[in-house]
């Protein structure tokens, strides 16, 4: 059932004001304070007050004075960058990648290790040295840092958030309490595809409304808006079980037919019997055997994309590890998806993720700052 | 790019607490000035005096005396069903259907006819005199009507709303907006998928939350939650267009091996050659072949359900003129689904529409209270 909206004791209006300051400078940038009055619609005096307290407690600052067309510059006020931090740790089975970010959503430092996964005593106080590492190396305190988010392969809970998973493959049968008594803040651990979506949530000022599938070895994805998940359940977005018709194949699932049987970056793996970069090699050399296992696969991604597009009709964004090689093909994807299009509106919708080896650390870490913000929401609410 | 929430001006508080009583109302159904109190936080002597203005508005009334612990019985209060009735009006080939709804979402009146549709003055004449006899019969006035929805075929412009699409099939060509100008009264016209979800969006206290999609000639859908159409796309949806298989067969929209080529109800009509009673009354009688036709029928619909559960992970719904039967099949529908479920949680997630004849015209005239509800809300805002 929705809840009303409770009613408003005069006494909140204050909390409720200076928090509506905060949003709008995260969320629209800098302004002048004449600008925060005229959008938010306070008192020019109200304005001066909240901004005076926001300064004195470190979460706003004076920003760059602007061009003036004479008299005075205007000065604006802006967030305080360092004001909230957050951390990113993506664990595989061959490496450690870490990332820093701030409450502006810029990325203040990366690091990659070579290490083997094992769930040994060894191998986690290994991470924790190289989390305190790089928070020494940025001066992060517990007064600034507001969590820690571990990406793994893992199932996530109905109903439980998406910082509550449940480990699979390589992770099975860790327990995450234990690692996260290991710290003295906020840990989380959750799922690789839907950190690697969050990735692409975009800057505060223009952020992204797409589905997002990822083509790797599992196929799988989520739906962004808005600077957040999408979705009436955590688990929006398993396209990578879809059926997807009769090619008799078993899916890891333990179903037939499934997208993932069609579409998984292993179908090129076993079909040429070669790395992908060795594959590509061969089909930039105009190998026509391969070409043909190349051209079954990339109609598949395109009826995959298609899909997604007349279920929600909004952009598609393609993310994994097959997503920079189907990019060289960008043209033509989008070309026959326009062919496809049942309005014949011609528009394009097809996006590329970055598809950085980060994107899933950069993620997880933008998840924790987001989960701030939210719980700040309810703590004025 | 998202709105912060503008500040409140202390003015607006009052406004803003007389709207959440009626919403508390509306949504929670009846009750007491001390529970209005409790669930909004609000005074009781502000409560009181809300109450009394909403009264004298004709928006709110006392409702029945609760049972009483003893002493004074409690006085309960409620919103006025017929502060806000709404008609829906859904026109195909050979019937006009109309249905009544008030703001407590109890259906009024229902009327059907046998009519020919034809794009000439003199059916629309026809529609308009249908329409006033069921608003002169129940009394109804221009100060608590608050529209007409008519349900046609239609093709949804994007960003427009759902009050506004591009007439097809048989309505080719019609111009809505000289229909519009014939009534004295807000006027819509939305598409026929749409609307037939919408009747399922439940009561007010305990709403719904579920992909609907429709198995009839055509095969679209909808999701809707919390009693409203849920997408970031008034798309979203258009599940009939999926790529489901190589199976070759034209869709209308011009693609091969859409969803709607394998789940259409014409499916079975072309394959027995039936209409859809014959063909279930051979199915009964055990006929073999038809048994064939209908357990691959079958066997593509439980598939459909699944990628929709896949996607979005919450109840789907079964609506459209298959589902009454496919609703004989229920108990195997639901075993195959739990066994093909990722999760392998054991949940039946299948509900099926009541799949009324007036579900459009029903679902229409919530549409039109929905709105006005939004608009209100916009209004104080």
């Amino acid at each position: 059932m929705q809840m009303s909206p409770p009613g408003i004791n005069l006494m909140e209006v204050r909390h409720v004001n200076k928090h509506s300051v905060v949003r709008a400078l995260h969320e629209q940038g800098a302004m002048t304070k004449q600008e925060i009055s005229r959008t938010l619609n306070l008192s020019l005096a109200t304005v001066v007050t909240l901004i005076k307290e926001l300064t004195e407690e470190g979460i706003v600052e004076q920003g760059e004075l602007l061009e003036s067309t004479g008299g005075r510059k205007p000065v604006v006020y802006q967030i305080v960058g360092n004001a909230k931090l957050s951390l990113g740790v993506a664990l595989t089975g061959h490496h450690i990648r870490i990332a820093l970010v701030n409450w502006k959503h810029e990325v203040i430092e990366k690091y990659r290790e070579k290490i083997t996964y094992s769930n040994s005593e060894t191998y986690w106080r290994h991470v924790y040295q190289e989390v305190m590492k790089v928070l020494k190396k940025e001066r992060i305190t517990s007064r600034n840092f507001v969590g820690l988010n571990f990406v793994i392969d893992g199932n996530i809970i109905p109903d439980a958030g998406y910082e509550d998973i449940i480990p699979v493959g390589i992770f099975d049968g860790l327990d995450v309490s234990v690692i996260k008594d290991m710290y003295l803040c906020p840990v989380y651990f959750c799922n690789s595809v839907k950190a690697a979506a969050y990735s692409n949530v975009g800057k505060l000022s223009s952020r992204n409304t797409c589905v997002y599938i990822q083509f790797d070895r599992t196929v799988g994805g989520a739906v962004i808006a808005n600077g957040t998940f999408w979705g009436l359940s955590n688990r929006t977005g398993e396209f990578g079980h879809m059926y997807f018709g009769e090619n008799n194949k078993k899916c890891q699932c333990g179903n037939y037919g499934c997208l993932q049987t069609y579409c998984s970056s292993d179908v090129i793996r076993e079909e040429s019997g070669m790395e992908l970069e060795d594959f590509f090699r061969e089909i930039e050399q105009g190998n026509k055997k391969l070409m043909s296992v190349w051209n079954s696969y990339k109609k598949n991604v395109i009826q995959a994309v298609y899909n997604l597009r007349v279920i929600f009709d909004i952009n598609v964004m393609i993310g994994g590890e097959m997503a920079p090689y189907l990019k060289r093909w960008e043209e033509e994807l989008k070309e026959i998806l326009r062919m496809l299009d049942i309005y014949q509106e011609q528009k394009d919708y097809l996006q590329f993720s970055n598809g950085g080896e980060f994107d899933g650390a950069i993620g997880a870490a933008l998840m924790v700052l987001q989960k701030e913000d939210e719980d700040d929401i309810e703590f004025i609410k």
